[in-house]
């Protein structure tokens, strides 16, 4: 029994931080790095590809909308084939540092607006699908865990990844829980733990209202970008190492 | 003998049209597609790509400073290893559509300010080294002849390809003669036609006051964003095939 | 009885060219000068100002989103506030222009996929209205004939000038046919003029099923990145010229 | 005897916080706000204008080169005719939100690479200076004390305000030390004290090779983006206050 932790890391740009990388590094197994379109940019990346190296990391790459000035969190409409080559510029773009460090990239995951557009609509799906087959099949592609991404990229045989948000109270359909939703983000550290383990152990977890919602998590998310997510991940990396839970890499651990 | 003919393509963005590709993709050997800093965007680049594949034009890229509203043109100081990883994110963005197309990347050749910096400037052309050998070091480095970066490069072991701008006059020493100079552009088909041959059959040019300059050609570069290009790559793919003189890609010509 | 022209211009970016600005301002009365987010740059701004002005042609601020890789034409999700913001930025960068050569900014005309989305929706256009309120409550704000923001910009006592796409067929209830329409555009310079005439003339059209559709025009929009753009405002010219109808920038003739 | 604090705010860039801007304007009379080329976005700007005004900080235009990727710190290398433009067109931009939030601007200074290069190359501050008279020749012009731009602004009758940096080391000749001398940096909060009153009050500093060096200080410059800088603008403060040297903004005080 193998579980992932992934975080989206490289999202500074230039004199701009954000994140806490090298400490939220020590905690995760899998960086999704940021490729210059939403975040992140040349010097950033080449960096972070090394601090994951460093630490044993998978790398992914974390491409978004071309929208820096919206973080890549605005919605935004393209014309058809248009996120396909976007996707492939940026997984490409990342490959270069991953070549220059001699480490295999290991997944893939869209940022932000367009990893919410990808999740529910075919077509923005079927383009990433198109980008991953079309640059290499063997890429595992990190998709919600219950969105049409999942569905349509395993249809198609590609390795995937369900991600599950294990400080976000989910609905009882298995879908994420609005923001807006009092109750929408768990807070509390112990209940983080118990419903991380419940998670892995029973592959379920209880929904907002009450309910068992049936849910299988391959890579648990940290949200980087909030002030102190490497103690979320830390409490989360306790649980699982106290309840014998192994947590490897995607590559080294589903996929090994 | 061969010689190969270099054109810069793909500097399209968006909306904005700059080049005509289709035609003068005819008469060439090898096309350096711009990378999305200076020039070029992710769909342009697919497509231009797929253009050069089709007529079986070698592949390069065509790095250049994060300068869209300077098209590249303007020098810019960057700090130390920011080049290095400039290129290597470019080469890597277009990697993405050469795999896409299953097309080898076959070299490459910096842009506008970054060309004529690294031409002459040794931190600059050290970087450009690193990004080719991080990158791929069998990649075809493609530089001015007779430069700080030709003589470095060649020194690191690169392959590297000299290339001359056929309607371009030198000055004695074998450097360019500079716009400003009466007679630094030579105009005239008749003229560039007999300088192409010279150059190729006896490696050497007149220079602008009359000299003889020798100078070891290895591919000819046309400036496709002047309108008319296409006419002058035709006329020196004439007066090639006329004068016998075989006209090939880098990789299947003086790398083969 | 005075109709205004008004042509999108200034729309060209560092080396990349659009529209044959020099060519079309001998036909047009109003200007919608691009602001840097869609398209246009600081020179290009500076000399189309100029251009206007030296054509006695009314100078307007064309605010777009801030998407040069999709020239504006994109819909773009933003947060609240953003939209006034964008604008207000936009509109003052131009005005600093309008200062250097002195000369009154007259209207203001969205681009794009902001034009469309102001038009139809309630929270983008306040923004829109808001920004004209907080600039300059002054200012003309060119909307579409039947629009929403027509409606919601008139009750706030702005003044607007509602336009009217003379190349362009119009459903039964005013709204502009869908382009996926056969005969949404027409081509026919004959049929143009009579339309033009017959707008200003009897305030009514023939829509695309024939019926009248009666429509207020107080400007007609020529688009300038259509190329031989220029013949047709030629065409609309002559035909109000020979009709007798005055034409006159906004603020010469409606707002005067 | 007045004396002016300027710090540079609204450097923050949609999802990417610099400076600490609400702390800071508690202590300074000046704000040099950024105008989105280097630093800063529309939603910025508006609320750093409004923070401004709400303080009754004096605001000013804060224009940098176009690079957000290099914080507008790197030379640039720009075509006759650019700087001015880039100028005029930054500063129109936040005129918008002056004029939204019924603000006069107080004053402009060039940021980064584009302060450094016009302070001491003739052609970029003519440039600067002619955006100044294109746009208000009533603006104050924020210069380095002593520079090339200082002498010139002065001799075509710009009001200048000249800038001293009252935590670095100044030469014998009166230019800035370079950061790489040792005592470049004044870190000591009472040494700072002491050269603050020291060049209100006597018009001269200590060089930092104990030259005693005549500088006319009108303003005094904080750096808002190193972390603390509050800190050192509260030490300034308490000082000046102490030595019964008023503090007011340009425009209340040097030139009321």
């Amino acid at each position: 029994m193998f579980i992932d932790i992934n975080c989206d890391m490289g999202e500074s740009f230039g004199a701009y931080k954000i994140g806490e990388d090298e400490k939220i590094i020590e905690y995760i197994t899998s960086a999704n790095i940021a490729c210059g379109f939403h975040a992140g940019d040349p010097v950033v990346m080449e960096k972070t590809v090394k601090l994951a190296k460093d630490h044993g990391v998978g790398v992914g790459a974390h491409p978004g909308f071309p929208d820096l000035l919206g973080y890549g969190r605005r919605m935004m409409e393209t014309c058809p084939g248009e996120v396909q080559q976007y996707v492939l510029y940026q997984v490409g773009a990342l490959a270069a540092f991953c070549r220059a460090h001699q480490v295999a990239m290991q997944h893939l995951k869209p940022h932000g607006a367009l990893y919410n557009l990808a999740a529910r609509d075919e077509k923005t799906a079927a383009e990433v699908i198109g980008a991953v087959q079309a640059y290499d099949p063997e890429l595992i592609l990190v998709v919600l865990a219950g969105s049409r991404l999942a569905e349509l990229a395993e249809k198609e045989g590609l390795k995937i990844a369900r991600e599950v948000f294990p400080d976000r109270a989910y609905l009882e359909d298995g879908r994420l829980a609005p923001r807006s939703l009092p109750g929408a983000v768990v807070h509390d550290p112990e209940q983080v733990r118990r419903r991380v383990v419940k998670l892995i152990a029973e592959g379920a977890l209880t929904s907002i209202d009450g309910k068992e919602v049936p849910l299988q998590a391959d890579t648990l998310c940290i949200h980087g970008d909030t002030p102190g997510a490497w103690k979320l991940a830390q409490t989360i990396r306790e649980a699982l190492d106290e309840a014998g839970i192994s947590v490897a890499p995607l590559s080294r651990g589903l996929f090994a």
